[in-house]
């Protein structure tokens, strides 16, 4: 998918930045998670492939698709004037005891995961039925069914051209471009 | 969740083993994940909580909750004749080209991870509208949203007990017990 | 190497467990290792592997390099009788405070492990002049440059054969089966 | 440690990198390391603790603790002229074939990590008695007991500040600076 917003139009987070990260983290994650499926491919095919040889190979598509749609929903998800309509307050207020809470955790999460990598996702787990903030080791990491509704990239590529180690400072500008109605859309 | 058959009635797997594994592993899983959010709360209010220190908690959160969800979904397909049905195979095919190569592949996946620990996951991944096969190297692993359709738990616990490293055996064992039409159902 | 005892040795191990754990895990893992290695140069010698699909296969090396190398400490430290020697006792004082510290949070983290997979290790971290304890997430974990002093296996082929999911009692079991003249050696 | 060069000295890896680097990624995992190892005494004292709770501490122990080491061996190899003596150069030609085959798999193992995080270990696998390169997942990937000789870090800290996402014109810079003389000794 193509940006879904203009590169130049966030606030805190340059058109540098933002490109760099669309063309090749997200585009290139494309492109390799293809590499990937044709080398799947060709080591199912051949019989002398072990199982563990595979695995590596499935450990990579995982990884590449994990990025692909983690990406998508990141960008989905920006652009915006970051405010959250009362509604939506509401509804985050329901899960987390109050919308401070909500946000104090998401942004805490963000925290640790700086210096390193990993994203935050608020997702509505479709089999608990629950909306709960979760932590991403890497790509391939995930709470089985989960629907992600907001989604913070904390790799380093994400704030480091901007703000050096400066995370912090890169969560608020992600908080700042939140496009909540995106973020309703995936909610309702 | 109860088990949803006789723990008795498995061909191949044992009762001893299946009432472990459900009371041991997901039983346990459940407790456990309780208890890790009540963890959360405490550390979430008390303002001299590290990030990262909360961050190891919430990986025991993804943790659970992917053990929690992964082994309902596992009980969920198992108890039945393992023949698949006619437009089940067909929809299969359709996606992996032949419905062996489908089943040669999750085959592999699983013979990969065995002497060590994961799942193999046939799932519908919701954003890229694909029906996959998934390695997932723990709990927290997962592509992100994605629906579980069959779910192979490759834990040694899931065989040690009935076949000690013979994890090909086991596999035989699992194929022979899905119960197709809880997996049609959710595929539906 | 051959298992450094007689197998049928082990108080509260069956000859059976450590069979398979021996040559299923351990010489399976050697066996792996070789494969990967060679399918490595393969790819390290054409130039269109992606570095992705190469780190794949370094990956796999990783984890059957840690696998051969921990499963030789282990088997190594077992076969004894169990009674850790006076001057053994005070080096690990030194480090924890006192014995019972150090067993108590070696005991700990193999309850930790227990029903998922990875090791505990009694390690002396070269370059920090530091006597702690480790907890592996799986082979290809370990603080770098640490020496193993004392290695117990929690993956539950470790146990499960013998114990099911109950992983305490396989610790105790570890515990009065340490040949702690090996320890004692890797740590003059 | 102090940085054991010139922060203005390196050629294509700026200062203002190099300090951020060493200030906000190395002291600030030795000071998480303090706080870790202080929580953990606490939770080990608290007999309420459950096991995969002081896990969850064990693994930051873990993340911090091979932060700390491997940012050392990575200074200490940096602020030289980037040229190979004689004698190094045939000590690993001996354990890769070939100078060069070291050097490219060194080089694509850090490509493999673009875009993500890790490091890269020339390491001496004190037990196996063999010179490898390593590919490291995370501060806490290692196979054990190896001696770091050459260590490349590849966390995007490490370059996103001056190259973007050009992993590969980091790596030239890498070799470059490194310190070849320092590495040697590691190797003695």
């Amino acid at each position: 998918m193509p940006l879904p917003f203009d590169a130049k139009a966030l606030r805190g987070i340059s058109e540098k930045l933002i490109q760099s990260h669309w063309e090749n983290n997200y585009v290139g994650a494309s492109k390799a998670l293809n590499t990937v499926r044709g080398r799947l491919s060709q080591a199912l095919a051949d019989s002398n492939t072990p199982p563990y040889v595979y695995t590596g190979l499935k450990r990579e598509q995982a990884l590449r698709t994990g990025s692909v749609v983690l990406h998508e929903f990141y960008f989905g998800n920006l652009g915006g004037d970051g405010k959250a309509p009362a509604d939506l307050r509401t509804r985050i207020s329901q899960s987390f005891g109050t919308y401070d809470s909500w946000e104090s955790e998401f942004r805490k999460i963000g925290l640790g995961l700086g210096g390193g990598s990993g994203w935050v996702v608020l997702g509505f787990n479709e089999h608990l039925k629950l909306l709960e903030n979760y932590w991403l080791a890497d790509h391939a990491t995930n709470p089985a069914f989960t629907k992600p509704i907001l989604v913070m990239d904390m790799y380093e590529h994400a704030y480091q051209m901007d703000y050096g180690a400066a995370a912090a400072r890169y969560i608020d500008a992600f908080f700042a471009n939140i496009q909540w109605d995106a973020v309703a859309k995936r909610l309702a």
